[in-house]
């Protein structure tokens, strides 16, 4: 975890028997899943941009472009563990987040990923849209 | 919809990008991870037995030998839909669960699965537990 | 598996790390993600149907509206099966299929469901496109 | 891709429905699911080790401790895309490996994941076994 990481949107999870392998712990692209899913709730609940309306109706992806994870320790089956999540970068028509998965004494996952406005039509990067923009400085800020 | 299912166990859940498909509607296994996930919450909570425990330290499997589903109409992204639960049989080595996924005026999936109990070492099925069986039981008489 | 099915279009699948859940064995869901898959081969090199293009160009749904299956031995990481399907029924608006996922001496699974074809741009029902039930009844009649 | 990268270890894939999301490209954590089972198919085929077995009779775990992918470009529904692997770095207890995903005139993605070798017993690291260390030099040395 980066030092001036303060994520403050944070959500609690529970490790499901659908998210382990056969060795019992998260099978790690259900990490990136549940990373999505936070990324979706913090649209709806912190930025208060509707996320399947930003996709489905205003024709928006989000387009992942770059990915690092560093996987601290496994997670196991029926562990309560935290997402958290901050804003690390805002550009012209990217963003990029930088993302935990921790329990109370200890870092889980810590995950970097950018991703690109595009156009779900021409599938071409477009500018990040002005509420987003808004929304995302104002949460850099705050955080 | 059986007429005598009255699911007590309820919880609402969002339809999240992650469960949908090209057409943007859920891909339909993915009704039968948010039912597993159902039931794990359902043993968690309202039969007071830990899910990961009694898999993972008791070593029983729930292992399925019997679905049945009917998909009534589609769930899109972004909806909050309602999953439901009713214990509709109880045997001596495996017990059948009604699951319904719903919205307040239409029901979207109605499935039936029969679950039976086997020791994670052999392999082969075994007695239900008599704690589960007791809590099948109260909550069977409850509903 | 019905004693009239003599399913024709066999292709084997190995049994992967990313199929099984913590006891070593196939996450339910994960054979209908299979069963998919194996549909999606049929159309593609039995049916001389390009499956991406029936979807993603004619924009033609293929929805799930029933499935039955049972759950007759489980399937474990590393073992190779073979998948099979045959067509049970067509009707104007939908056909069934019969899968089966099975072993040289045992039967795994297996499911019974029906796809109604469907617009994927008002999401009402359509007749089957005159191709698909004409390779339909072609496969059945071979079979 | 790295300069010095020459995968050798080549297969194609097909991208299914099941792999897409509602933008109708791959949803990228599939990618990794992808990759994952290209590993497999290398110990399997070409470092003559069976990855099941390795797992699941030997007990010892690959866990991932670092990732980082380059998405350059995404990959639709129906392509017939190539997944490749190479080995850059052999230590003694870990390894890591790029991988790619391409088409004959377009890279989509580039990953680096380094594993850690694992008792499954204890979640300890372990040394590379010897056969594994043996395989993994011959295979880095080949190619």
């Amino acid at each position: 975890m980066s030092n001036n990481l303060h994520p403050s949107f944070e959500r609690d999870v529970l490790i499901r028997f659908s998210h382990c392998d056969p060795a019992g712990i998260v099978f790690f692209p259900q990490y990136l899943v549940l990373f999505n899913q936070h990324v979706e709730d913090w649209f709806n609940q912190c930025l208060c941009m509707n996320y399947a309306k930003f996709i489905g109706q205003r024709r928006i992806g989000l387009l992942i472009v770059k990915l690092e994870c560093d996987f601290k320790a496994p997670s196991k089956m029926g562990e309560k563990v935290m997402l958290g999540l901050g804003v690390s970068e805002i550009g012209l028509n990217s963003f990029s987040l930088e993302m935990i998965c921790h329990t109370d004494n200890e870092l889980r996952v810590f995950a970097r990923k950018t991703l690109m406005t595009t156009s779900l039509d021409t599938n071409q990067s477009v500018p990040l849209p002005l509420d987003l923009q808004t929304q995302l400085q104002r949460f850099a800020m705050l955080n």
